[in-house]
């Protein structure tokens, strides 16, 4: 590659995508790309670990209509104002117009309640735990970018109803539970969830929490958010249950959104100036074996890669074995591109001793395993592999937090990347205009406020604009 | 149940599919519907098995845009010709009206050969096997129908592209292949594969093979078909190759498109009058267990019953323990409607004796099994399920093959559902207008002629409708 990850990051990014064949951007479709097969097959693997653990947790799969007519989407008016103006409508069908014009999902909460308030009746419909995996459309304004905004993504989305709110803060806190075991620890995606402001929450939420992640030029990029959506949409949409006492009373409800997509955004940025280095749990090709040969040698050579193929077989890896007519830098070359986390190598030694040649994507170290020790190895390695990226990944987030007392400070601060943590004037709309003020000069946005955190301004600290006493720290940074 | 599948299968289409709960219509969108759970969870395992069977040989998967622009669906002249009056068209973003109107995909030949032309330039980019599994759009005008025609439904579409016709064609039988594979000896639906007149052929291809199936009620339902397309796309999308002499040459292209939500219908088709039947690879509860008590020997049923869960565990099936409150009549009932194939009961003779007893969906028996011989007791049924069920399924299937010589024996064959052979004139666009009298006499469809079948008429014999000589035998049915 072309392009130093940590020099240029953004120019990195364009570049891994093209080389890796992860996207194709002349679709000439503004704003959609094509996903190419290496990036679908770790983002079906990606889905089918996220909707394993939502089953395992109480959901149960559901597909809704991707077009929404206009009059159920206006029904919550936060909701419609917020979503509006991105959404891509239907007007005709064949040559004739449609009655009333559909438009294209930005997102389900208008179907899928529709159809809430006619599946809950009494308590023994609740709680209902329902997602869907599907895509999405927005009509995107500003610059699109692959995996990271588009005009066409796709995600699932939880949505939840109760009879409490107990139940529903409970939720949220289990959605949150879901990104930790799934995102962080099978990814390897740090991440910190904060509360949003008031003034950036989903539209409809009573709360929005939100994950965000940071790439490696400091910026930051939203990933999964889980809304405490209260009653909200519960009242406009009438979805009501029957109390132990006879009385109607409106559910509470959730919805949590991992945008599959935008997570592959972030596992592509875990990659170096080589490639792609991809979870092994992800990797569309686990390990790839190379045979190295010349004319002489090929014989010995190829019928030991037969044999250690066979012998991989047995572990259930994904694999694949490069008898290409490359040379075999050019192999070493494509697998790290690619992000194979290991490497087999055959030459004419190892099919001599046994002693095969094992090298790691992630730290590029080589080493020599018995042929009996492969397959327990390998699977040794697995573990390690996933450890040793979330270290890595772990190390680089949590330098990545500062403190500012002034806007000069900010300012300083906010050239380094990351989460700048300042005092402010207040998280409710009161704040808003100040943190309109702030993006105005620094370009950063007030992410919120930690989330379970007990950390408070001290006495005499002031907001950083507009010098009333601090009620909140609140976090800024630059994001994507 | 209230009705009789035999007597109206129509009806008891309607009731199973609102009763075992698997899709809502009050979405109030025109021929959409809403897709619950427990469809949902079996037609997650269909994709499942068919996109491993696509992998296997050589496909993998992407993710093309949904939307198109008008100006490349017209690319190939027939193709838009057949698909134009069924576009549903985006022409909105947010207020604004598009430069170029969208149609949501009814199908995706051109926005992938438009990449396909990009991607493919030497005999190292062949064959291209790509597959997309996704929903399409098609604005249906006639009546819409639950997993049988929608205005939007769930599909796979593979699209092959080789250099030479040979390869085509055996891509061709390969599609057949898979389909016998999984729709017959996995699904259970038996079907025959029809090589459609060239009236009826796919909007842009050059010959059309379609797997017929039949309904309880004798009509066809159309399932999976491929396509060989010859040049017909390669050449107006421009997709052409370096062959070994220099020299660009046009790919010979394929398509097949297994409509996993069709497929669904004639799953659901499968079942009796108490409910679903389902096959044991595609149940989303694979064994209920039903435990049976009273008060006074509530303890050791429920000890008993814990004790088998965990031995099935390790069985890896997908299980459900009903500790619900209803009665053991009402949990029958339940597990029987939703088609689980097999039914553990644990009461008090089971969880004294050791003795289990064991109750089959598809075939309603009973046996009792020693304790330590369940799990592979249940693993034996597995595979006998499914040949009972192929079994069934073929009985039927076999017995609707009829012979007509004259209009008058062509109705009276057609009363009993299934396939009538007929002496036709042509099966080129000839014989179109002779069709078009059949449709009009006798509601009956020509579906072609029998692939891979060398029958012939006899001389003397006369197509049934213009009584010029007779050059093929086709099959003429009822469908939906």
């Amino acid at each position: 590659m072309k392009n130093k990850k940590n020099e240029n990051f953004s120019e990195w990014f364009t570049e891994i995508i093209q080389d890796a064949e992860l996207c194709d951007l002349r679709s000439e479709i503004k704003g959609m790309v094509v996903n190419m097969p290496w990036a679908v097959m770790t983002m079906k693997k990606m889905y089918a670990i996220y909707e394993a653990e939502l089953e395992r947790r109480g959901h149960r799969p559901a597909l809704f209509p991707a077009l929404i007519p206009e009059s159920l989407l206006a029904k919550e008016s936060e909701h419609v104002k917020g979503f509006v103006p991105n959404v891509l409508w239907v007007t005709h069908g064949g040559d004739k117009e449609l009655e009333e014009k559909y438009a294209l999902r930005p997102t389900s909460e208008t179907i899928m309640y529709k159809m809430y308030a006619l599946w809950i009746q009494g308590l023994k419909d609740l709680p209902l735990k329902i997602y869907q995996s599907c895509q999405v459309w927005r009509y995107e304004t500003s610059a699109t970018r692959p995996f990271l905004r588009g005009r066409e993504f796709w995600w699932i989305e939880a949505h939840d109803a109760f009879a409490t709110k107990e139940e529903a803060e409970a939720q949220v806190r289990e959605d949150m539970e879901m990104t930790e075991l799934i995102m962080h620890q099978q990814f390897g995606i740090p991440f910190i969830f904060f509360r949003r402001p008031e003034w950036d929450k989903f539209p409809g939420a009573e709360d929005t929490f939100a994950a965000d992640c940071l790439m490696p030029d400091g910026k930051i990029v939203q990933q999964p958010s889980t809304h405490l959506l209260g009653q909200h949409f519960s009242k406009p949409f009438n979805i009501q249950y029957q109390d132990e006492t006879g009385k109607q009373q409106y559910v509470w409800q959730t919805c949590y959104g991992p945008a599959i997509w935008r997570i592959y955004a972030s596992i592509i940025a875990q990659g170096d100036d080589k490639g792609l280095v991809l979870p092994f749990s992800l990797a569309p090709v686990q390990v790839a074996i190379v045979p190295i040969f010349k004319k002489e040698n090929e014989m010995v050579v190829k019928d030991k890669t037969h044999k250690i193929k066979q012998l991989l077989l047995q572990g259930n890896f994904r694999m694949e074995v490069d008898f290409s007519g490359d040379t075999p830098g050019a192999k070493f070359y494509k697998w790290e591109l690619k992000g194979v986390p290991i490497r087999v190598e055959i030459g004419e030694k190892e099919a001599k001793t046994g002693m095969i040649t094992l090298a790691r994507r992630d730290t590029g170290t080589k080493e020599q395993v018995e042929e009996s020790k492969l397959l327990t190895r390998i699977n040794e390695l697995q573990e390690i592999i996933r450890k040793s990226l979330i270290n890595k990944a772990d190390e680089y987030f949590q330098t990545k937090f500062y403190v500012a007392g002034t806007k000069e400070e900010l300012k300083e601060k906010l050239k380094l990347g990351g989460f700048v943590r300042i005092p402010f004037c207040s998280r409710d709309m009161d704040g808003k205009e100040c943190a309109d003020y702030v993006k105005a000069e620094t370009v950063a946005d007030i992410r919120g406020t930690k989330f379970d955190s007990d950390e408070k301004p001290k006495l005499g600290e002031v907001c950083i604009h507009c010098g009333k006493p601090a009620t909140v720290y609140v976090y800024a940074g630059r994001q994507y």
